[in-house]
């Protein structure tokens, strides 16, 4: 069979790119070596987000008499339920891309692949035999992995990564969470929020380091008030895992600590895969740790493509999927818009959530920019109040010449569903007084991002 | 003291046109009877949502396993404990009002505010005395009140407003709501949420009748699976108080039927409060039931100006605001552009979540468009899956000769956060491929909106 297209990877780059090639009439086949859609849908976006839903329901149990219900008794988190909950809902989402791929007519070929030329695919079965797949284009979808630190290797039992985080047979009472990203910080709240002890260390000065630093020094707060100890500007040096519980030595700013745990989750960033996938044999350029690629994802071998994780540009699960659909659509003859990546929304879905788009305050001001900064905050939000939700703020940054919208910095609940409005506007080149005159509906916590741009140029109304 | 404006009535008119104007320089006084915030703050939106939101946690308390949280013993909703939260959230909310006043050098005078010519406003204090307040300019804010039906009387003890229906003394076992607008399918939310076994009648054949056809019907099915007693093309012919109960005689397409319930909440709408505010008197010219005003809030008197409820145009809490706004812009010799009537978004808070901005797909045929129209259902949604919440969809209508974004129509949680987007992305004008083209953040709920948009020209992944 020879294919239009072959995706190696089915996870929000590849199962995503598959589907748009396959509308735009190309036949396509997708090679996966483990569960349809990747890490992000099977052990990444979507089972986090599952976990951190029980968690948000058992804060709202926790607070039910201040929302005016009894509860008489306790309540517990049932760790394992949680988990089992959290598995269902990625392999629902995982059967829903086998339908997807079956009405798009998309043939899944089971395996690990390899390039093995420009138009041919090596698929290594589980029985240990080969298949040749031949393809006038190839698209390199392959992903990323959790990254090892040398002194913090995993054993999968008492340091592990991402994955094991998620399907834990025991809730633990304690645990050292290194690394504050989006993940790091995403399951530090949800393992406190459920009653086990963490940690949180942090390299930086500040937790969420790629968040505008007001962000990051709420969501730290945020963190230490729900009992999270959280420890920036630390390091660890070594891991001792030989007795009943890790012993982790933290280098502080204030001198060298050693903390217990019954667990580590090493959340200090991913590596891309780029082993054993073909691109020395084949000749697929790789620069400073990933593919080389120009803005619709072309390799430096003609017919072959790479996008997600393996390439330049924010590791997210719709960067890979807008990638994978511009590569497609250039190769199916389209004339596709190369991708803003000054546009490209970040979420952490902690409590509360943060959202951003754009550049940072300290960004925009080491680029010269001269600023119009408006900031509004949750407690003056009526909705926020009746929610019960008065943590947080929007804080935009204009351009005070233009009154271009450089960048949007949320904190709060809801904001990860509110920061596409801030895409949209950035991309629509919106200016300030467009957005302080797009009525916002009363009452919602969105009405904050109006007073935010009315905060910029001195026109809020509710502070 | 002679002062540049005197707003009559402080609701999210009149306080948010007070303290615009109060920043452009002007020195304004406001008249207000009652509470500071009005309706609104006091007895509409906010106490409202503040209800609603415990709803919102006693159905997660009430789903609690499905969330992997274990319970042990009874879950209550402690009503008297409700609308005890309710009231604190909209008093808070009140004295915000008094600190923003304050904060602006707005005088407060307490009393009820009436025209006694185009400079004065006469003011009757509590205590029988009047006062008169000069202005330069004079905005009219006096907002409605609940409209009476003639056979359908508010007693204030079995038949009630929405007033009474935020602070009865005690839980309804039974309720019957007339009117599934907004206020009416929300009270009918909130009561049946915690135990009331409620009716909702509607005269028109659908609930929640300005909405698309689908949301309706969608809401329509939630209602039901959530037991509450949905009946449409149904009106309310006389009501009985006599006896322990009131007893209501509705008229169906079958026939008649009496129905008993301890309450019967009237929600059929608003009656402008035009009374008594010397309108005659001073020849303010009334069309229609409304005050006569131009596209910048200009009456037949010069130096009246009137905005809000009392004007043509949604009788809406951030209409208001806006026309405040854009009415003292104007006065202060500002240059605002006249408000878009077309791009007003509307929300329902029940659950699940009703938000609509533009057009619905019969008024958008009856114009005569060719159309468009894309539909994302929340069950495809990753987020809404991890969420627990697949009910839902969002609905866009684009123009297919222009790709113009002529409405979205969206039901399902937190749509009321994310129709903010789409007000924007109508403001500036998008198009089909600009919105399906703009990133939106994996994994939320807000990418359904994209996928709309995707769905309406055949590029939706999803589904």
């Amino acid at each position: 069979m020879q294919y239009d297209l072959v995706v190696i990877g089915s996870g929000p780059g590849g199962y995503v790119g598959a589907i748009r090639a396959s509308q735009l009439g190309l036949k396509v086949a997708v090679v996966e070596k483990a569960e349809l859609g990747g890490v992000c849908l099977n052990w990444g976006c979507i089972p986090t987000k599952s976990l951190l839903k029980s968690a948000a329901v058992f804060e709202y149990i926790k607070h039910a008499e201040e929302y005016g219900i009894k509860i008489e008794g306790e309540s517990k988190a049932d760790f394992e339920a949680m988990v089992k909950r959290s598995r269902d809902v990625a392999d629902g989402m995982s059967k829903g891309i086998q339908f997807l791929f079956k009405k798009n007519k998309i043939d899944i070929i089971n395996g690990t692949g390899k390039l093995k030329d420009k138009q041919t695919v090596e698929v290594k079965k589980e029985d240990g035999s080969t298949e040749n797949v031949s393809a006038k284009h190839i698209m390199l979808a392959t992903g990323a992995r959790s990254r090892e630190l040398p002194n913090l290797p995993q054993d999968g039992e008492k340091v592990i990564g991402y994955r094991k985080a998620l399907t834990l047979k025991k809730q633990p009472e304690s645990m050292i969470v290194v690394g504050s990203g989006a993940i790091g910080s995403e399951f530090a709240y949800f393992y406190s929020s459920i009653g086990t002890k963490v940690t949180l260390v942090e390299y930086l000065p500040n937790i969420v380091p790629l968040e505008d630093e007001e962000v990051s020094k709420q969501l730290a707060r945020s963190f230490k008030k729900a009992n999270i100890n959280v420890m920036v500007s630390s390091e660890v040096l070594s891991v001792d895992t030989g007795g009943n519980k890790v012993k982790a030595i933290i280098k502080t700013k204030k001198g060298e600590e050693t903390l217990e745990a019954d667990i580590v989750l090493s959340a200090v960033g991913i590596a891309p895969n780029l082993e054993g996938i073909g691109l020395e044999e084949v000749g697929v350029e790789v620069e400073k740790g990933k593919i080389k690629v120009d803005e619709f994802y072309r390799t430096s071998v003609e017919g072959v493509y790479a996008i997600g994780d393996i390439v330049p540009g924010q590791a997210l699960a719709h960067v890979a999927s807008a990638e994978a659909i511009t590569c497609v659509e250039k190769i199916a003859g389209q004339n596709p818009q190369p991708i803003d990546y000054n546009n490209i929304p970040g979420c952490t879905y902690t409590s509360p959530e943060v959202a951003s788009v754009g550049m940072t305050e300290a960004a925009a001001k080491e680029a010269g920019y001269e600023l119009k900064i408006g900031k509004f905050p949750f407690s003056a939000s009526g909705k926020a109040s009746a929610a019960g939700h008065k943590d947080g703020f929007v804080k935009l940054l204009f351009d005070a010449k233009y009154g271009e919208l450089l960048g949007a910095h949320l904190i709060g609940a809801n904001v990860t569903e509110m920061v596409a409005e801030l895409v949209v506007a950035r991309k629509l080149e919106i200016t300030g007084h467009e957005l302080i005159k797009s009525i916002h509906p009363h009452p919602t916590i969105s009405e904050a991002i109006m007073e935010a741009a009315a905060a910029a140029y001195g026109e809020v109304i509710h502070i």
